[in-house]
């Protein structure tokens, strides 16, 4: 099966999904506004062919030359991940690190066949899925301790395995796309309602691997909760399956272990996942406050009350304003995207209920005239373009990245704000000026997931040393105002040092032993969780 | 703290709560119609200072005494749990195997005293939490490879820690009995809602350490779903402690570890459980249906519509009549118990969209005409008292137990008729005369966990051994089907033949690698996982 967009090899995404002339000028209008008008000359992305690599080490076997590619715009294509420090480094690092070979296999069997020659000849292994990881997941180091480097992608170990519809379960191959995952499922009016923002470009296995977040911002909000059994293959190709069970009290949860694994202990080969109906009933609403932490306040007291919107996403009020900026409009105070589905029931009684909660915290609906547009479409829009627009950025020395976070209620709004304000002085004291915004995007009861999202001009070729400034002292904000260092992005290579500050040093123990079972010569994955 | 009611030494519960002569009378009268008349004379459980345990093999250090006890009755206490197989042992195993020592730490402290002591003298560890396990979680065995045992019972390490009533969470230490976490809760109007059969004498370190389920149907079912946090002592006396958190993406979990390690890893100090307003709004309705299949029909039908029942249980016709001949009434057919609670928001839109469904599936609401009384009540007083009726039967000789499992929807009604014929079967074969009969506790998405009780007269002697054989048959039954071997009464030593056909094997490889790294001597709870 072949993929129908060509993924660009430079940048987030598909070359097809580029940002159009149009949508180019609104960013660069936007810029200019942030510059004062002094916007620096674009230097264009590299092209994947200037691009010099790490010399490849490693012979392709005949056996398995089905299955293995050692050609530079493969290697390119599985050097790293998505992230701004990723498209930094290929800016800046030259030559590139990169994986020596690139493996697509089409079966459990060829796979247990790589990973036997891999463990063989001390080749680490980076297993890939769709390759948009944001925290350093799929970057090839030099790995010295190895004789070599194979980035193992999924992309030919997709599609439906089963369906269970008395169950509401799917077992999806790991290298699945969110696409392919929600076309399988149509036909029976069905859906995972999975769509983070690397949705076209993500894979089940990914997901699971990470500890992913997507659509629904409460209660089916992180994958781990929506696995019902996986099926895993380790180094020495013996597989790990677990039996398809709503629950159970055998000892720990098998599962749990693959869930945030990282691609560090094994390969998720296939996991069976529970699903939704399509919505039948949905409504959806923009409600604006004056300040952010009355939309949290609201927002606290929804989760609490027992209401399980689908969507309930806020935009502090600089968010909002870029968001509805980018579509020519303008907006002031916060804004709540509050929205509740259902494929059997009405969901108005949970809207009216939800909406009398915030009318108590101050929000006012908003009324879409028509003319005007709305904010709730206008942030959509926004969000799948994102990560497009900063790689249009970059090439105007633009530092554009994210992070996010999640805390209790009791930790807010002063944990928002201490983060908001760390990262905002980093900037200024870094780059002299700067722009940081933030938005939550899922909610529990208990608690709530925090994304920010910052810009800032750039010293020419200074884009990793001083994003990574910015970053660390974001970070150092997080972990002292006890929230954790990902919410839903992983722990990868970038997040390792302040992950050290929440992953009790017992546990870390135990994940050591468990990694040298079942992965003698530790080849999956190097350089995640522990650096020998 | 002293417990304000007596632990019966040799059966279920507090003596105080011993059925009292009418409940006695109804129960016997229910005897003679099963046995037509020909009820065997009774056998009282023997008393507690005739029972003859294995002679005391460890000294008390003298700096530790404070905690120590070699004392009979408290070697007794501690020396299995509560299950049928627990108290068939106690009546014919002589000497009983107990416990050399009892600890009972009043503090951290002095727990990392005791477990470092402990390792020392390589003796084995029982964590003790209320001491109800029905699946041989806290049986001292011989343990030979060990110099003795000690049953650390963690009655003087509970109590409220914390309450953080903005996020919805309590902190609990380990040793805090049901009661006493309600009781500290009600001031703020708040419950962890968490109500097992065991609710009077299990603690919150058993119901986490065992992956329990309580009083909710549906949504928050698991315990190992409300923890925000854990406090672990390991046996070298470090603290493995995790960060509060809402939800994280920082690789593999590192609560679930201890959700589940029954013992076998560390002992949960305390535990920050998610909590809940006390319900203002509530409703509850008895349904009958013609059928148990029909009543699963329409619980699926409920689960998968996004309705979340605080209590949806379903008896099979004979368990409904069972509950209502103990109240002396009568009864045909299933019963759906269904409810709905909130402390913020009316339910009755719930509660009318779920009825809708039932009467599409055949199901006819109960009125109670304040004669009759109602069959919600009658099952409810039942559920409590059961586990003591047990302790009045064994003296006739009867094989009273119960086994629970979760199966996918797609299993069923399949998989509840099978398991329900086979061990039927086995009773007929095994006792030539039984009953058995089915219910389900606890509801989700994808599933349901179905809780069967059986039984039949033994042949004097003969308790433990008809009681396995009629056991084995059940489990078989359960695995064939594709359930699980527990759906919350966790692993035990008793359904370790059947666990094993459940994990994965891998995953057993990285448990043990784990408990090797956290425990090298092995003294946590051994012969849990594996027999060496």
């Amino acid at each position: 099966m072949k993929q129908a967009k060509t993924r660009n090899p430079v940048g987030w995404g598909y070359i097809e999904d580029a940002p159009d002339p149009t949508e180019r000028k609104a960013a660069l209008d936007m810029l200019a506004v942030f510059l004062d008008g002094k916007v620096p000359e674009p230097v264009d992305a590299p092209v994947a062919k200037a691009i010099k690599l790490t010399p490849g080490r490693v012979e392709i076997p005949v056996a398995l030359a089905n299955w293995l590619s050692d050609k530079h715009n493969d290697r390119l294509l599985h050097a790293l991940g998505r992230s701004f420090h990723d498209l930094a480094r290929l800016r800046e690092l030259t030559p590139l690190p990169a994986p020596d070979i690139v493996a697509t296999p089409d079966s459990e069997t060829a796979l247990g066949r790589i990973l036997e020659w891999a463990d063989r000849e001390r080749l680490a292994v980076i297993p890939f899925g769709g390759g948009s990881s944001v925290v350093g997941g799929v970057t090839a180091e030099k790995f010295d301790a190895f004789n070599g480097c194979v980035s193992v992608d999924l992309q030919d170990m997709r599609g439906l395995v089963e369906l269970d519809e008395r169950s509401r379960v799917a077992e999806f191959r790991g290298g699945t796309l969110g696409p392919d995952v929600d076309a399988a499922l149509k036909p029976q009016d069905l859906s995972l309602r999975y769509f983070p923002q690397s949705y076209f470009h993500s894979t089940v296995g990914g997901w699971v691997a990470t500890r992913g977040a997507g659509h629904f911002s409460t209660l089916h909000a992180k994958i781990e909760d929506q696995v019902q059994a996986l099926r895993v293959m380790l180094p020495d190709g013996r597989i790990s399956e677990t039996r398809p069970l709503p629950a159970s009290s055998v000892g720990i949860d098998p599962n749990r272990l693959w869930c945030g694994s990282e691609g560090f202990l094994g390969i998720i080969t296939s996991a069976r996942l529970r699903i939704h109906p399509r919505p039948r009933y949905r409504e959806t609403q923009g409600i604006v406050f004056a300040d952010f932490d009355q939309a949290l306040e609201a927002a606290r007291e929804i989760l609490q009350s027992g209401l399980w919107p689908a969507q309930l996403r806020m935009l502090d009020p600089l968010e909002h304003l870029q968001s509805r900026l980018m579509q020519g409009r303008s907006a002031e105070g916060a804004l709540m995207i509050l929205g509740f589905e259902s494929g059997h029931l009405p969901v108005d009684n949970a809207m009216q209920a939800a909406l009398a909660i915030t009318r108590e915290h101050g929000g006012i609906p908003e009324v879409n005239d028509g003319n005007q547009g709305d904010s709730v479409s206008d942030w959509r829009q926004a969000f799948f373009r994102q990560p497009y627009l900063r790689d249009l950025l970059m090439d105007y020395g633009m530092i554009l990245d994210t992070f996010e976070t999640a805390v209790p209620w009791s930790r807010l709004p002063g944990f928002y704000h201490s983060v908001r304000d760390a990262t905002q002085a980093a900037i200024d004291r870094i780059c002299g000026h700067g722009i940081v915004m933030g938005r939550t995007t899922h909610a529990y009861p208990d608690g709530i997931s925090l994304y920010f999202s910052f810009f800032a001009l750039s010293r020419p070729g200074a884009l990793t040393e001083q994003w990574y400034a910015i970053k660390a002292a974001a970070s150092d904000a997080v972990m002292n105002g006890g929230g954790t260092i990902s919410h839903h992005h992983a722990m990868g290579r970038d997040h390792k040092p302040w992950a050290r500050q929440e992953i009790p040093l017992p546990f870390r123990d135990a994940i050591r032993a468990a990694k040298s079972s079942l992965d003698p010569n530790g080849i999956m994955n190097p350089g995640l969780w522990f650096d020998d």
